[in-house]
């Protein structure tokens, strides 16, 4: 039954002036992308970064939503003028953007109604049609429109949300992940990886990714699959390469 | 004269299955972003990041390059069959993939001729034209080819040939940064950083991070703009606005 499960893909859309800045590190596409990978067997196939500006964030949202079957948007939906994420979404899609009374009333009961004041009320605001996506960590809760999914910037909320998101999302087939670390340089493997990567055209995505570990050199082989036969069968090949060529596996 | 220099902008293309698959940590984009502030006044208005796909790099090589003063490709130009980033680039362009003379001559020295093989060859190749950015880690050369210059992915690599590339890149203004971190919460400071955005529209971008530290709860309030005038006026309105609100300020 697994086999017929069809791959699913996904981008993510990173919307925030300080990511492009070099003021803030981004860790929300590892954390996104593995997490899609392995509770949901979704692999993303594009991530963007785009400033808080209206325009980009509406051409944006739109593309990518037409192009993969789920958009992940961070960042821009707290409660400052620079937080345009919601209203821009409800633009893109031709939808109203306006209360949530579900969000409206979580917000209200959270802060309670003395402390609720506009600029948290606009964490209320939503485009029209959008189901919540729920918020343990500081109430404000994302929210979902088609296919598009918007969470919030700050790592530490945005994880504490992604199990609420779950119910949305269709499972595609599990991807399977082998890293294979061997003690050589590239250019001493590259033609038979190749060779490999040639027999198994589509079914397996090798890579290889150099490191320098406290002075130690090497390169790890990754193969990535939703076949646990034929990874299988792949990492038995590259071992005996890397046998046949006396190099040595580096166990981390 | 500084006050004429017209602003410089740039996109960042990281070319990588390992960063979209979550296996590794993205820390090009931070680093560029910064690099190009700092050095040259350039600022990157757009990051995307893709697999290691010809199509898609050639689609978004030739997107970016249209829309944006420069491109910045990092990753793909090794030794092994998943680098595909300068055949790709050279077809984006309609160029011949050919052995760059001065870098073939570079990896025959660096290597020695016995162990200069096939795949150290295949990093000599780029696209027709294209210009060399030194590389003082590992000798394989990047290259500039129009207005897109291209890195390796590897962090302690690319920061290397960082220098090697600014005789390429026409600078703009200086940007300047101005970071005021409040003990506060952002609904409380939100109508008044709105109103001050709102007079500084366009000259000065003004952006909210909250930030939680150890149990200290806190705002940054972060201006950028490449008028020491305006930024300077701008901060000390920011810094009135939180006298009178009784907030107190954090020094980090």
């Amino acid at each position: 039954m697994k086999k017929d499960k069809k791959k699913i893909n996904a981008a993510i859309l990173i919307i925030g002036n300080e990511i492009l800045s070099g003021r803030t590190q981004d860790l929300n596409v590892l954390f996104i992308s593995n997490w899609l990978n392995i509770n949901c067997g979704i692999y993303v196939a594009e991530v963007r970064i785009i400033p808080d500006i209206e325009k980009k964030i509406i051409f944006n949202v739109l593309d990518l939503s037409k192009k993969f079957k789920y958009v992940f948007t961070t960042g821009g939906i707290g409660p400052t003028h620079d937080d345009i994420t919601a209203p821009s979404i409800a633009k893109a899609f031709k939808v109203k953007y306006e209360y949530n009374i579900e969000a409206y009333s979580i917000l209200e009961q959270y802060y309670g109604k003395e402390k609720f004041n506009e600029a948290r009320k606009k964490m209320a605001r939503m485009p029209a049609g959008s189901q919540l996506i729920h918020n343990p960590s500081s109430a404000a809760p994302g929210f979902k429109i088609q296919n598009v999914l918007s969470l919030p910037g700050v790592p530490l909320i945005l994880k504490s949300m992604m199990e609420n998101l779950k119910k949305y999302l269709t499972k595609g087939p599990l991807i399977y992940n082998i890293s294979i670390n061997v003690l050589t340089v590239e250019s001493n493997i590259a033609f038979h990886l190749e060779k490999v990567q040639k027999k198994y055209l589509k079914k397996i995505d090798i890579g290889s990714y150099p490191f320098f570990r406290l002075g130690i050199v090497g390169v790890a082989v990754v193969l990535r699959s939703t076949s646990k036969k034929l990874i299988t069968k792949c990492e038995l090949e590259v071992l005996k390469m890397v046998k046949e060529k006396k190099i040595k596996i580096y166990n981390i």
